[in-house]
């Protein structure tokens, strides 16, 4: 992001294309208090100038079509219900800019973006019509019909500003979410109504107030700035989503079972892999699988001191050999045509320390207790971080990260808004239909990083009672591939516990078995015995 | 508090003395709203007039001296820590009208409302000096010569405003907490300040921005408006406090052995007891205890489906004679010249049904699940309530009540700022010294109330690990008194579950055992057996 910014002697010079209005927002208070000045780039951003002609082309990737046996709701009927939004907010329009709600809201896919399956665009909605802002080039016949389908006009990419002026000047009441939207358009329609009001004023409607009574507003248009509602409704998967989901885990699963296996195999022999090495082969074999379109973030492939870096990103050249006699950390996913899957698994080649194992069986323990958590609706997810803390925490360790994030449904790996994790102040309940990851760790500098991650989504509980007449919610797991069972630590863990494995490991057997064939099949096997207290 | 509105046509009349700022300016907000006027009382209460000399004096008890050796830390040391936190703030002088928080500050006990040993009071602490205001009669040689060494001058209790005045007419800075100090405090500062600035204004003084450069403050005093640091330090147990808390839990468990004895015989030879004549009978095994005073509340003494009601009180004439056929809740506690105590138990004295067993069971869990739970330092207490709530939910059940309130040492039986409940907005942490109770419960209306209630206190707890360099925090047991073993479903409790019973059990035989003797040690001795899984 810093890249953006230089520094003019006394002054920050900001493209307000490239940051959100909330951050710039913050941004611009943090440096007046240094005595800078925040300067705003409209038209020219001297760095585009640096590059001039050498300057990379934007990607011009064709728009393909989510189809609806994946999205499971026309376009239509996702526009007509943030139509209902709006006029119950009084907004004339909304300007969306987060392009997982463009992608999600129009049924498209894109591939702009690393890992992401999106496309760079803008959406109006209005309450009468909708104008999609973007390349041309990237716009297929197909796409082309699918929008005319759902009367979503085409318009070019670099023209959204003028469209905000010129609804401006209309007196449009904008639906903005300044925590999403970039800064050049909320400074450009906010000065933009200025210039409306003044015009208004100066012909001396403004001090009769009710200038403008078809808007229901007396005091004319100011422009509406709430969150964006697009995010929860994206949020709450419908059954063709989750189908979807549910479907390329199982493909996922496979693919990272005959992945294991290989590498398995391949310490065993005392081929010498590195990380990258390791990464590449699980490309491979994902590569293969139906529908499989991309990772859905960066490998995190970390042998010993490096899987305790939680955001580590093996490099060729500067990464290490996967250590045989080392815990091993594999966090990775894949983009799918139907889904997005992200899965972490610790495993030890070798024999595990006590420490290791006593460490990841308390990982374990607080996985399977968010697994297994039942919860009242109207829970905000933190409520539930601490179960999965809780084992660590009885021996004075913990992890620095959140235990469970949004995931999209073929979209972004990561999203909004719910969240578990011991950030508090986002009090969004978990809802039926929601996707989250359940993933917590616990990382030992300079020795080893362990993580357990599956995604879960939530879903009624049919529990035996109702207290408060209301719903009582629970997860249902997405994620069926083995949980090495020869870094449990076996005094440590309850009957119920062992239960829970047993049973995981039972279904992995069942669901995943079928999609794989040869030793990677007999790899499944061994991985999904079931394991006894003594 | 209700009896102090009185609706005038048009306006509702507030006695300022009898709500903090804060409430009487909600109340304002929402009066407005219903086009009501809120009209503040000064000097007259029309209900004063009404009485006329046939209303009951104010109490007139004498207040006590707070022995150090229960009190642990001197007046002048508590001064002298709160006077750097008003140097800190910047503010000459913090007015507290919270009654515990007097008697905290200054070791003193009264005996003015039921249940707390608290007095009528204001105190008035200066940077250079303190005010105690307190009906003289009230006060003892020994008092006296104890606020003496403190160099606390004493003032008439109704001379409080014009202290205030005064005061603002100097400058002063005051702090005042508007959450706790009355609306008629806080209004006679701001308008006596207003009175002082347009004095000095008139002067020409204001105009010179830095008129009055000792308090270094360049705008003049406006009032410092924050929590009082009372609370906290006060529920910041020392160790004379702690020892007092425990000693007084013994003998308050002597007197209940000695209670359920003769509950449960009386029971056994059918005699009829209604929830009032309980109730009668344990305050008259505790009043026999050393250094007992009071109740420390109104005794809920619940057969059947009175014990669901949360805050049932019986009433001689109108309650329930104990059932034996059915659950009895019994939440009781004292004021000790050492401590104060609050238990809950809950009991069958024929046989529980499965269902009674069954909600019991999972109270029980929730209950030992916080009581076992150790967390790192800064953590708030709504992070643990989840783990009491976390049994009931998975079949559906929950309770309407927070798990855990705070708890004074010999002073209030419920005191902030801490708190282990759903209110997430409440993110006070819980520290070492803190008391608590544990009260999980389950509520089914028209049939029977649960609730399980011990009191802990917040220590560092010795983990192998310091993850983060931080300490990591748990309770330990103030209350010891045996839980009713016949209620516990045996089919629902972990091996570590019976566990913590059985220890438990063992631990209230060994600290309780030798402070009774004859039939209600045999109760006791009867009450605190091993149990078995099978």
């Amino acid at each position: 992001m810093m890249f953006c910014l230089l520094v003019a002697e006394s002054a920050l010079i900001l493209d307000q294309f490239l940051f959100s209005h909330d951050a710039a927002k913050e941004l611009k208070e943090a440096i007046s208090k240094k005595n800078l000045e925040l300067v705003y780039l409209y038209d020219l951003n001297p760095v585009d100038e640096i590059w001039k002609e050498s300057r990379p082309k934007p990607p011009n990737n064709p728009i393909r079509v989510h189809d609806m046996k994946y999205a499971g709701l026309d376009v239509a009927s996702k526009l007509s219900s943030l139509r209902a939004e709006l006029v119950g907010t009084g907004a004339s329009a909304i300007v969306i800019s987060m392009l997982d709600e463009v992608a999600w809201l129009l049924n498209l896919r894109g591939s702009d973006v690393p890992h992401s399956p999106v496309m760079y665009a803008y959406l109006i909605v209005e309450v009468d019509g909708a104008k999609l802002f973007v390349d041309n080039s990237k716009v297929t016949k197909e796409v082309m019909d699918h929008l005319k389908n759902a009367s979503v006009e085409l318009r070019p990419y670099d023209s959204i500003l003028s469209e905000i002026r010129r609804l401006a000047a209309q007196g449009a009441q904008l639906w903005l979410d300044t925590s999403s939207v970039n800064a050049a358009i909320v400074e450009t329609y906010k000065s933009a109504l200025d210039k409306y009001r003044s015009n208004l004023g100066s012909k001396g409607k403004i001090k009769n107030k009710r200038y403008d009574e078809s808007n229901g507003l007396s005091e004319g248009p100011s422009g509406v700035y709430m969150r964006s509602p697009i995010s929860l409704a994206k949020a709450l998967k419908n059954p063709a989503e989750l189908e979807g989901m549910q479907n390329c885990h199982l493909r996922d699963a496979a693919a990272l079972a005959q992945f294991w296996c290989w590498l398995e195999e391949e310490i065993h022999n005392n081929v010498e892999l590195t990380e990258v090495d390791v990464a590449d082969k699980l490309l491979e074999f994902r590569a293969k699988k139906e529908g499989f379109l991309d990772t859905s973030f960066d490998t995190i492939s970390g042998s010993g001191a490096n899987g305790a870096i939680i955001h580590y990103r093996a490099e060729i050249g500067s990464c290490s050999v996967v250590d045989p006699n080392k815990l091993f950390l594999l966090d990775s996913g894949a983009q799918y045509i139907d889904g997005t899957t992200d899965i972490t698994r610790t495993v030890h080649f070798g024999e595990p320390t006590a420490r290791e194992k006593e460490c990841f069986t308390r990982v374990l323990k607080g996985h399977i207790a968010l697994d297994q958590a039942v919860f009242p609706e109207n829970t905000p997810g933190f409520v539930l971080d601490a179960f999965a803390r809780s084992s660590l925490w009885k021996i004075g360790l913990d992890y620095r990260h959140g235990t469970g994030h949004g995931v999209g449904a073929a979209l972004n790996v990561h999203e909004g808004p719910q969240s578990i994790s011991y950030r508090y102040r986002n009090t969004t309940p978990l809802q039926k239909g929601m996707i989250v990851s359940n993933e917590p760790g616990y990382y030992e500098d300079h020795a080893f990083g362990i993580r357990i991650e599956n995604l879960l989504h939530v879903q009624e509980i049919n529990t035996p009672n109702r207290y408060g007449g209301i719903e009582y919610l629970g997860f249902e797991k997405l994620t069926f591939f083995p949980i090495q069972a020869k870094l449990v630590d076996i005094s440590l863990i309850s009957d119920d516990e062992i239960e829970w494995l047993n049973n995981y490991h039972s279904q992995v057997w069942e669901k995943v078995s079928p999609l794989v064939e040869g030793s990677a099949r007999q790899w499944l096997w061994n991985n999904t015995r079931v394991i006894h207290k003594q």
